[in-house]
């Protein structure tokens, strides 16, 4: 049996979730647009659904929610939306599906992609941010809970000094690894909030793009009209429904996850030999993720062999595996040298994540770490 | 038990194929972008998908898949790719899945948009298509089945000829009422390929576009760099197995199903009231969509009063109840008057159709079709 500390690249799905979602595969698996009661019936259940996800951390007069297919589309739907002139303005955190729609920006001539260096824990140098925001600046996109380093960073603060500095800016954050994990309301100052069902008990193929209702926005997905004419092709009713149950489940315990997966963290960091492992998570960050530099080690290495023996661990973001780099451009940008980015662990934890878990993980880590270090020297 | 006859606006998912595909979410539930056995596995077992939807067919020496999310998307990709220059050409039959982004087009000045006219039958006019087609010409698509009448067009041919006058073009056709129901295998003149998991017996939320493999395609959503870097978004591992398992069975089944249902739609047509109906649907169409117009009466009363008696049919296409259009677009474009097109009812099957369903179905047409009619005159 594997101990299973990925969570932040993806989670095992709730069954309990998908077991009771299954009804729309079973019965309810009438087309939402249909014009008949039973595709009526659909509809409700989705907007049943809009109205649940959406509520945990917004305020349903002022926002509202459409279903997309992942974060990704989320993100390229806000950004392809709004950042078309000027200039636009993300952080060097941000994961590839905010950080390549903003190389497409400047490639296709859209708008000038701005990035504002980070600070060592991780999170976004406001200060620095703020420079970068002026007269031209069309948009700003600063994601919730870094996923490399589990750094937070408070974006209705954010988004409130960039709207002083500039009142026209639409402000876009990444809520992938924050949404049903920290706690959070959403400020009248944020336009736009990308959230993700498998990172949290639901299945891959689920996001949404939550928005401010006043705020008019381009399909970015164009056809039949569904969501409002907001985001077209059918509805994903099962995986949807799957979404909001999981959900309901991870809002519930929130605040006692939390503080348990905090302890977890700090006892996996205080259980490493901190001769071989060096901390880059914030103690301030999300208690969801821990990571670490086997620094002079290879993070790649040392991934294989805690693998060999039961614990699956990441190195970096898993969606940048497609990248093939080597180094974590995160990591870097933080501030740390190539040696400490190509150490990099990171271990992130689930409310499904268990005390003995953390303890073997513990005896895992310090094992092959101390091993690989004493083969290199 | 209602019976289901609006097979081709979505379908019963395949309990069987959900229940094979379930270990996706129980066990092999790992990022397929992760890089450790577990999840190298789960990419394996998507390459494994990939090849059993293709192979299907095209031959997989020259053609690939991209998994994405819905066959809206598929068809939003393969326009905003390539239809980028000069004119852009396709026909008045399409779904909105493509005519929208071919308003798009013209909307947002980057290709003149084109649209051929249909035969009576539904089928594109192919002599009036290709004297659209000139040396300007960049783009063309041409849906495989039409999904409100049922015509089908012989794409293969037509992308012959297409590029017998203009080799330089690309062309795409829809094939998401066609793919696991029709007999193809698409000649080398096809590019684009459009399939959606749902109207087979998949889960919403799934699709494919499968393209020449020597075809550079751009990204439509861009991050991660998954599938290729031709379609980011982490990867709808269950929803995809589910697919494969559900058009496995599709595939084996297609000859055997396509006589079954041939015979039940003309069983259909030759049962219904003569006095109240007219066909649409041309007899060489696909066997699993009868179109009818009860002309001088309202298609939309008919559903429901067909409703209130326990069967399900639709009026025209179910995505474009969202357009709130009285009439259906795809049948004046047959040449057909407004009074036929208000009439419209679409009667589309599965291979789960019983013949009991049909007989009661007829029953249920007849008696509502003469009840209103009596009652409009």
């Amino acid at each position: 049996m594997m101990i299973y500390l990925d969570n932040a690249a993806t989670t095992k799905p709730s069954e309990a979730a998908f077991m009771l979602a299954k009804e729309y595969v079973t019965e309810k698996f009438y087309n939402p647009s249909a014009l008949y009661k039973e595709g009526f019936a659909v509809q409700g259940e989705l907007k049943k659904a809009r109205s649940a996800l959406l509520s945990k951390i917004a305020d349903e007069t002022a926002f509202e929610l459409i279903f997309t297919s992942c974060g990704t589309e989320s993100n390229n739907q806000a950004i392809f939306s709004f950042a078309r002139r000027g200039n636009a303005v993300t952080t060097m955190g941000e994961h590839s599906a905010v950080l390549s729609p903003f190389a497409e920006l400047k490639n296709k001539g859209l708008a000038e992609a701005r990035y504002s260096p980070l600070k060592k824990d991780g999170s976004v140098d406001v200060e620095k941010l703020l420079a970068l925001v002026d007269d031209k600046t069309t948009f700003v996109s600063v994601m919730h809970v870094n996923n490399e380093i589990g750094a937070i960073n408070d974006i209705n603060a954010i988004a409130k000094k960039v709207k002083q500095k500039n009142p026209r800016v639409i402000f876009h954050s990444d809520g992938v690894q924050a949404y049903g994990k920290i706690p959070v309301r959403l400020a009248k100052e944020v336009d736009l909030y990308s959230i993700s069902a498998h990172k949290i008990g639901g299945l891959k193929g689920v996001g949404a793009l939550i928005k401010r209702k006043t705020l008019v926005i381009a399909p970015y997905l164009i056809g039949g009209g569904q969501e409002n004419g907001k985001r077209s092709g059918t509805e994903n009713t099962f995986g949807i429904k799957q979404f909001e149950y999981a959900a309901q489940v991870k809002f519930a315990d929130l605040s006692k996850d939390s503080e348990r997966l905090k302890s977890y963290r700090e006892k996996v960091w205080n259980g490493l030999d901190h001769d071989v492992y060096v901390r880059l998570s914030p103690e301030n960050g999300t208690p969801y993720i821990l990571t670490v530099s086997a620094v002079g080690l290879r993070g790649a290495v040392l991934q294989q062999m805690a693998n060999d023996k039961g614990l699956i661990i990441g190195t970096g973001s898993a969606c940048s595996s497609n990248a093939k780099t080597r180094f974590s451009r995160v990591v870097l940008a933080c501030g740390y040298d190539e040696k400490t980015a190509d150490g990099v662990l990171r271990i992130s934890f689930s409310p499904e994540t268990t005390e003995e878990e953390i303890e073997k993980a513990i005896e895992i880590l310090n094992e092959i770490g101390r091993d690989l270090k004493r083969r290199m020297s």
